[in-house]
């Protein structure tokens, strides 16, 4: 037959199920989040706060965005966001690498706009992408905030180091930015993050 | 402050990554897979297959029905397609009230639309639930065939019950369809699907 499904595609990214992240699920603190089921409810959240968005967004945009953002990590992992010894352009290079790679599975014109969808995404320029970046930083503090400090506190990050990751939303949607320094106050009174 | 963010909800959905259904993952055929993990998969699988649709759909709104479509199994738990022992009426009941309870914690318009999105997805009559639907069933064919037959095996399925639940391919996914019908076939003579 000359169907030509890209199957290969298909199985291939199920391998985000076993890229684990250093957050864990909401609904326990002992077991940590796999980067499918996080994709997942990122593009859920997208959907739920888009109303917060500054600039005018286009949802299913921001939601294939999110849908695909860590499909890189299948070749090059998961970086921890707080992880000051990471080698940034050697990652970023073997994110380019990987994104070439996966989705070059896919039919041509797919794996094009696929490619520019990742790439902007990872340029945080246009609002979509800011907005996308703004929901991968808020989704971990919701998750640290509602697991007695998470991740945070399982590796001493700091205020500062948090307030600069979440800088996103201050422009690409004010009142979550707000928010987000609220808990962050609430999060250091409680000792769930460092003072510095 | 008056913002009033959907934490709740946020927060409530996580648990969905604590559901366990009966297909393993195809990264791992001893690794069960969660409904989280699984949606995500579908909503990228309908992106990739949506040129396969025979009448028109709104990919966009396909992607946010899958990945709402689960989402009543948190209170309702999942059931195995394949699983004869089990009261429909009592389970869509359940569902019902899953999905007024989950929804419920959304601000009252997208409560409305998320509600209506997922009725539609369930009642299966529009274009875009139909091809959906079709989604719902073809990505566990995909996982079973690169698993040795994977939940199918495991429960003695037989090519009819496959034939029948893949049926929603016929009319929304001819192509589909055919590939599924050979993709049974292959089952079969491998003894991964009893020939009933």
């Amino acid at each position: 037959m000359s169907l030509t499904l890209p199957l290969e595609f298909l199985l291939e990214i199920d391998k985000l199920k076993a890229v684990y992240r250093q957050t864990t699920v909401a609904c326990d603190n002992n077991r940590f989040e796999n980067s499918a089921e996080h994709s997942w409810h990122i593009a859920l959240l997208a959907q739920v706060l888009a109303p917060y968005a500054e600039q005018p967004i286009d949802v299913s945009r921001v939601t294939l965005m999110l849908l695909l953002h860590d499909l890189v990590e299948i070749d090059a992992g998961d970086t921890f966001a707080f992880d000051t010894q990471v080698d940034m352009a050697a990652q970023s290079q073997h994110e380019l690498q990987a994104a070439q790679r996966l989705f070059g599975l896919l039919p041509a014109k797919q794996a094009q706009a696929w490619t520019a969808l990742w790439q902007e995404f990872e340029q945080a320029q246009s609002a979509d992408a800011q907005f996308a970046k703004a929901m991968d930083r808020v989704l971990p503090l919701i998750q640290n905030m509602h697991n007695q400090g998470g991740s945070w506190a399982r590796h001493r990050v700091s205020r500062s180091q948090v307030l600069a990751r979440n800088r996103y939303l201050e422009y690409s949607a004010p009142k979550l930015w707000q928010f987000a320094c609220e808990q962050i106050e609430l999060a250091v009174s409680k000792g769930w993050l460092t003072a510095e």
